[in-house]
């Protein structure tokens, strides 16, 4: 594991590290924020999930999410989105290929080799967080976007990974959104069966969630018809997963949003992570 | 005027605009944050100069105002650092022409015809955001490195213009600087008597300022060797003008230890506005 840098934020350390990725089989670049209470021992550890486009550097530095982790006394992990570099598949469009790995393991031709990004998150990289930062066996687990399907996903696919779970405007029914088919098809080919593994709506009715899930969404997000928020609600409902659901009136899909709920996201999970 | 996009942010709303400048002689974006509690009246408005290489986005994305501006009830201004464009003179280096304004009125060639960032902060920006959005009579000034020289020099140059000050690592002393000697000696010449009413330590004991003034240091400063924060410190001091130097073990010149004290600062300024 290489440190790329480390600067001092609210009283913590904010780092951005590299190491090769054998899920990847590429150098993977991930930002890790440590509070100043891991002065004192381990702190819970939230995994924050980016959307599409995003790198490990767009929540680190938009999210405003160091303030309230210093305040409640717990970790923040930034991944990236995918594999990256020379000699890794690629597409022409923003949401396939780097930048939009979509949380899971590729089978199909040319994206298998390195985008294994489910085994990443969910396996390798919180092994070397667990191993080289102060964290406590305490995990929580957030995203934005593709980043909030992400997290309900993951959560949901490995039971007791995760004490805690939220998503702002996630990706909530990809099987039936254009973010969603195009990527789950090209990653996992054209059984549309394999895909419903990876759809949180999909994962609620099959295997639940045992603890409770805050989701914001924007009133006004330019993307709301991909997101399919109403499909998760009626899941969450149909088979009374405790969640608290807050559509926000006036915002849409981006950091001012997310920045904007980020306090009550990591207050949730400080409360579940720490109680 | 123009409106370039307008995200709501905290229950208030982040616009970028654009207007045609006279004295820049070209067209010049900024941005503004307006708070919720802009609805029931004016609200105080801060003015947010950034450094060198910035434009308007840099601290609006980054240094996490709008959450402190939101809770205090003022608006924040980021205007850009300098005239921008094809047929506006630049120079190769980050710390010369475009990106690199450092808040003066250029009198020289090729400098001069648009190089105006004095007169544009001072008076033709605080005319238009004044007539356009919903703020008060009472301004207060503060930025980061050369927008920090900016705030401490617009501040005394200017009595009456702003009723608070604070600073984030400002250049403290650019006559005496390689942050300041070639910008200064590049926009106004070789005389260097005509540099001193644009250095914060020497506008101290020539004009004072009547207030008092917030001033934060990293101490872990990469910087800290052009800054000359001791300079400022000796000419407040000896002047007996009020004022608060903190200087923050462990932080560095990056935006991660301005947003660790934004809020500190908005609450000073605040503070000072709406007394």
């Amino acid at each position: 594991m290489k440190t790329l840098s480390e600067n001092k934020s609210f009283g913590g350390t904010q780092g951005v590290y590299s190491h090769m990725s054998e899920a990847c089989g590429c150098e993977m670049t991930f930002a890790v924020y440590i509070p100043p209470q891991a002065k004192d021992g381990p702190v819970p550890c939230l995994w924050y999930l980016s959307g599409l486009t995003c790198t490990h550097e767009n929540a680190m530095t938009k999210a405003g999410l160091q303030a309230h982790a210093a305040e409640f006394g717990i970790a923040v992990v930034f991944p990236d989105t995918s594999p990256r570099g020379e000699g890794i598949a690629n597409d022409e469009a923003y949401d396939l290929g780097q930048g939009a790995g979509f949380y899971v393991n590729a089978t199909e031709i040319p994206w298998a080799p390195h985008f294994q990004m489910e085994t990443y998150i969910a396996s390798e990289l919180r092994d070397l967080v667990t191993e080289n930062f102060p964290v406590s066996v305490h995990h929580g687990i957030t995203g934005h976007s593709m980043g909030g399907h992400g997290a309900l996903t993951l959560a949901m696919k490995y039971p007791g990974h995760y004490q805690s779970l939220s998503a702002f405007a996630p990706i909530a029914n990809p099987t039936a959104s254009d973010w969603g088919r195009k990527q789950l098809g090209a990653y996992l080919g054209a059984d549309e069966t394999l895909w419903t593994a990876h759809d949180a709506t999909v994962l609620v009715k099959e295997k639940g969630w045992a603890g409770d899930v805050l989701i914001d969404q924007g009133a006004g997000d330019q993307f709301y018809e991909l997101l399919k928020p109403a499909a998760l609600i009626d899941a969450l409902t149909e088979t009374k997963t405790a969640h608290t659901y807050r559509l926000q009136a006036g915002y849409d899909h981006s950091y001012y949003f997310v920045s904007t709920f980020a306090r009550d996201h990591v207050s949730w999970h400080a409360e579940r992570l720490k109680g």
